[in-house]
């Protein structure tokens, strides 16, 4: 198979003028925008955010159910005000591949500025085993930014290495990998955590881009040009090769059953150490325990 | 669990003066080194390579029978006598946690100079969940080392964070990965294989060392300083840690027929992708095959 580029219509939403948007895109995009743009601060990363979000919920469409999280989830804040957040999960249509649809926006001043995390989840069910799709930019000032991008495997990956070859090899992930990597300003991210180290795929973008002093520019030039492109280009991959029926290689019973249990503890695991520890550090703990029980539902459905 | 450090008595053999040495020790250490030494040209990393593999195999001793490779794979070379090799292969005694210790030597000439790879692999058998332990030195000329040194994990790690807890976190294994990494001429060394990418634990030191036009003499000193720091804290955690009795996971039937199959894949897989590519390369078919088939059948029990 050759690399996949993105199709005509998966660019669509994003270079159509708004004007000509249908409806039934344009509110959830519009409304989107307005609710971030009013609730937090100017933030380097946020358009490219937007555009991916819209992007995949307009492509998702019909795999979507509406919101699952009542306002006060989908907007927070702590009682100083210095930090805020917003939580979103959409949960598949009945028939679709789609587990959940996971978005949050957090901003937050610490000590020596502030820190935004942006994060955009995709988890499968179990009618395929193709990869998870997922996104977080952790932005800690104007010139440094945390980027990871990946298609989480599902599969053992060590036993597995026809999956490996279908969804990673064939689909040429790597190139986008390599291309970001190949930057001066970039040096490679290693979670703190060794859990989450091991959840990666082997071409999985994990990435600390530094611009030093007066490199929010550069920065921005960074973020416009070489991550838009190896984002789009990983989110029309896994929105081609991933999503929907006859996506998934054919596994036993057996092998389904120990996909599910694995998801599950992917999904609590890696959501437990990232947003479930921040958290609560960030937001007066019954805001902090309303969006974790939001999450924990999702997962551990 | 406290992080681990090398015993006394583990090192012991490398400490001790040699005319001490008991003759049981010194026998297949002094058959190794003179083998090594009239066989194989200078090589920065050999004394550091020979330590490590006199250690494990007097550590090892009672765990391991006598070497089961015939002469013409003990030492061989191709009829230009450019490419000249050694294999050795040791299976785990009755009653040990070891499945095979393999150590192999490579030395080449190539179009640009020569290129030296020595590994160390030691398997373990279903016995044990405890990882396997990896060292390889790939030296193209004086001032260029890929060095790639892992405790290999034998379970799937997203779906079983306990095993990267007991045998990775609580060692304190990822020091070393970041010492180190910490080192200006350091940067990682990623397989073109996205297969051999996906083998390694969350603290796997991989990297790439360039000391640049006249950095022979700074080599040597990271070679004798750091790595070899690193990889006498790494063999010994993985001598102290995980061979023998009682080191693994209590693990059920179902997982342990699991494990067993995943060890096949990865074995013959990594060994597959690594010595069975360059070996055909390298030396004259017959002698590649007679080689590759002594390492498949190691593979293949």
């Amino acid at each position: 198979m050759l690399p996949l580029s993105l199709s005509p219509s998966l660019l669509l939403p994003t270079t159509r003028p708004r004007a000509r948007a249908s409806n039934a895109f344009r509110a959830p995009r519009m409304d989107r925008e307005s609710r971030i743009s009013s609730f937090f601060p100017p933030l380097l990363h946020r358009d490219l955010a937007l555009e991916l979000a819209s992007l995949m919920e307009s492509r998702l469409g019909s795999h979507l159910l509406p919101s699952s999280v009542p306002d006060n989830v989908k907007s927070f804040q702590n009682q100083a005000g210095t930090s805020v957040g917003s939580l979103d999960i959409r949960y598949g249509a009945p028939g679709s591949s789609i587990d959940f649809l996971l978005e949050s926006w957090l901003h937050c001043k610490v000590p020596t500025g502030s820190i935004d995390i942006t994060t955009l989840l995709a988890y499968q069910n179990d009618s395929t085993d193709a990869p998870h799709f997922n996104l977080e930019f952790i932005q800690a000032g104007p010139t440094s930014l945390v980027l990871l991008l990946d298609l989480i495997p599902r599969r053992d990956l060590s036993f597995c290495p026809d999956y490996i070859d279908r969804f990673y090899q064939r689909t040429n992930l790597d190139k986008s990998r390599h291309d970001l990597e190949k930057l001066p300003q970039v040096v490679p991210y290693r979670s703190p955590s060794l859990y989450i180290r091991s959840i990666w795929s082997p071409t999985a973008i994990l990435v600390n881009i530094n611009c030093g002093e007066g490199g929010a520019k550069q920065m921005e030039e960074i973020i416009n040009l070489t991550i838009a492109s190896a984002a789009k280009e990983v989110l029309g991959i896994w929105l081609e090769s991933c999503v929907g029926a006859g996506t998934g290689t054919e596994i036993g019973q057996e092998e389904r059953d120990y996909m599910v249990r694995r998801d599950r503890v992917v999904k609590l695991k890696s959501i437990e150490i990232d947003l479930c520890t921040n958290l609560p550090r960030l937001f007066d703990s019954d805001i902090a325990n309303r969006v974790i029980a939001e999450i924990q539902k999702a997962c551990a459905r």
